[in-house]
């Protein structure tokens, strides 16, 4: 499988990148300082020139998804924007573009978080984000054509960010393997416009 | 009570502003074209001049949340802005800015809709919007200082818009005494951060 990463650079991303490598997927890392792609996912221009340097592909995974993160006084107009340009509308136009450069019966998997349904101190920018990304990615799931699937991951604090720890008090963290399987669930199964909690 | 309601000149506004008047209760009716106060919620200006007239408050109604409708080959970062600026940031500058001016335990009541959870064919910009309002809901009220409560109303298509029916196949519409009574519940309970489904 042809598979695109974006934020591939990232926590998630390069554990991703790796391990569907090992399983001998084609990956094309892509993110703003990536190697093999460079993209800037608040640029539908860029995006646009990203898919037309990678051509048709099988499956675009998302982990990149830059929010507000700090004390609600400082949560305005401005910084709100930060999460709807980055983790919004970034993912969002990562489908409304690459569903002209997928591959038929391709996949879209996009990232939120547990955010979306519990809330914690500090992060009401990214709630909003993964609440709006969830509800395109079931509307959006009712009208792709050609087979094109669409899903979220939508993990807790992940173990391999401990810097968040505190901010998640009495949350397990989800591990890099689960977070992994969340992902295969949506890539390499049928199901379409769900929020897989891995 | 003095209530503010944002989007008091439409199909539910002027229902519930008649209802709630009916109570007793104070009503500002506020939208682009209304009599009492003017407002434009994309514009953040706006609503500090709105809050800065009106003074202090004790609920404010926002029924005011354009999106773009229409088949998902036109929806594009153009047109999903609509509902993002409308819908979305503009109900979220209303509790942004008016925890300002609400007086302590007042509340914020934020109109989003089913299509959160129940998609269909050309409403992909609302189901967005509503989910980042719903996301952000459950996140300002965990935020939000001096008893300030907050909630969210989602309705499925409403009795007196039969013009989107034909949209809704198989739904059967919220009546206008649902709806209102949902507003109540928020209004004049004590709960906080929830989603209500009239
Ligand atoms: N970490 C967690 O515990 C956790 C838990 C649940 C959900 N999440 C969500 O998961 C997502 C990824 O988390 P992470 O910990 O892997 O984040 P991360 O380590 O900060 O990685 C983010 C990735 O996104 C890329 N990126 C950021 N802005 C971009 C842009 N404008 N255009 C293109 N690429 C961009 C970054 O690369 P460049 O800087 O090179 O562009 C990087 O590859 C975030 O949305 C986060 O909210 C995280
Ligand atoms: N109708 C339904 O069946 C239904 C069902 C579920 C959810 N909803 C949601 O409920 C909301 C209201 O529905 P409705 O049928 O009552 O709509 P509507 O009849 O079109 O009324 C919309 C109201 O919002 C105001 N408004 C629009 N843009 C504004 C802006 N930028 N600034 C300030 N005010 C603005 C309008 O007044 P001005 O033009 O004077 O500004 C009007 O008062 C919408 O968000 C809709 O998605 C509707």
């Amino acid at each position: 499988m042809k598979i695109v990463i974006v934020g591939a650079s990232g926590t998630m991303g390069q554990y991703l990148a790796k391990a569907l490598e090992k399983e001998n997927h084609e990956i094309i890392r892509a993110s703003r300082s990536s190697t093999d792609v460079q993209v800037d996912t608040a640029s539908t221009q860029s995006i646009e020139e990203m898919f037309a340097k990678i051509g048709a592909f099988d499956a675009l995974i998302s982990t990149a998804g830059p929010t507000f993160v700090g004390p609600w006084k400082n949560l305005t107009d401005q910084t709100f924007r930060i999460g709807m340009e980055g983790k919004m509308m970034g993912q969002i136009n990562l489908v409304l573009i690459g569903q002209h450069y997928i591959n038929p019966k391709g996949s879209f998997t996009l990232i939120t978080g547990a955010l979306t349904h519990e809330p914690q101190i500090n992060f009401a920018n990214a709630s909003a984000a993964n609440g709006a990304v969830e509800g395109f990615v079931r509307a959006a799931s009712i009208e792709l054509q050609n087979g094109i699937r669409i899903n979220a991951v939508s993990p807790t604090v992940i173990e391999n960010s401990p810097q968040y720890f505190p901010y998640f008090p009495g949350e397990i963290p989800t591990t890099m393997r689960q977070m992994e399987f969340g992902f295969k669930k949506s890539l390499f199964g049928a199901i379409t416009g769900q929020i897989i909690k891995p």
